[in-house]
């Protein structure tokens, strides 16, 4: 395989769209579903996976029997893709319509982590915040049954970008944004009675 | 580059999940941003696009001046990854939660579209219903500044899967589900003062 190219990897298009480390963790920490994909035998792969950022590594999970996790657990160079879609831009000319949005590309190699149970713990803890103090802990079992994989956030492997604002063009006629955003609605029961704390703390 | 590999192609985990080309077009008609990836000398690279299907085809486009279009233009393989976040899966033991999504992953080589004012037509009209009839069309010049790709739906070559329902536990605790959806909130105007009649009934 060749070194890694360097000239797909950086912004040529609207570099003032670039962002920082604060925008990487900002679109980490809130879009819940990443796109983690990898080269098998040349080809493209690959697959959507709920994740949550730990410090400086992505966390990943998945089934001992996933083919797929396999194959990223053993080396394989991947990336890992998120976004969140924040509104429609409206213009009153159809080429100036456009979407705003924040978006991370974070290239690198899966590594297994240290501590399986504090990964899984902190997965779902980032979904649901507090959620693990409320429920029984993982067990032995289940660890065993799970490949957690860290992918490291390292400089330089990472791109973060984002648009926002209006359509920036010049008319008589209505621009404008329709903002977007991700809710919850209200808890349902499945079994059992009162809701837990948690999940009644969820808010969008 | 070796055939396509087909054995990461099927689905090894909950085959039950797998789902048919109905579900396939749900996803591909309701999320508005996919994940583009292909392979650059022998490395993954990843981006997200807007996109939207018109019948057996996903359309993308880009600017002539983006690196990544250009290389896939070319014929390069790519994959195609687009998902919805349905809802937070709760269990009373910390391993059974889980998330419920639709998700499609559709594989092939992106070509050049007959028609690119009709396919960027299409991409407005697929994220605000009906925007096209109000607006000015799309010119010859802003039609040369830019790529426009489809990806054809080839049976065989995509996987549409979903989780829905409860975390499936037999348990007296609380078990259920915190269903999500994505809203938009009122439009805010930039410029002009009659807000467009597709931009008022757009609903979700």
């Amino acid at each position: 395989m060749n070194a890694e190219p360097s000239a797909l990897h950086s912004l040529t298009r609207y570099p003032g769209r670039g962002g920082d480390r604060a925008l990487l963790d900002e679109v980490l920490d809130e879009a819940l579903v990443a796109t983690l994909s990898t080269v098998v035998d040349g080809w493209p792969w690959s697959v959507p996976l709920v994740f949550a950022r730990v410090g400086d590594d992505v966390i990943v999970h998945g089934s001992t029997g996933a083919g797929m996790l396999r194959h990223v657990a053993a080396g394989a160079a991947v990336t890992l893709t998120a976004f969140t879609v924040d509104g429609l831009v409206v213009s009153d000319t159809l080429f100036d319509h456009s979407v705003n949005y924040r978006a991370v590309v974070v290239r690198g190699v899966l590594e297994t982590v240290d501590d399986p149970t504090a990964a899984l713990t902190a997965l779902t803890d980032r979904i649901i915040p507090g959620r693990s103090a409320e429920t029984a802990p993982i067990t032995k079992k289940e660890v065993a049954a799970t490949i957690a994989l860290r992918l490291p956030i390292v400089d330089g492997k990472w791109i973060a970008k984002s648009r926002s604002g209006g359509a920036g063009v010049e008319t008589d006629g209505w621009t404008g944004v329709v903002p977007m955003r991700t809710v919850y609605d209200e808890p349902i029961t499945d079994t059992g009675t009162v809701i837990p704390e948690s999940v009644r703390h969820l808010a969008r």
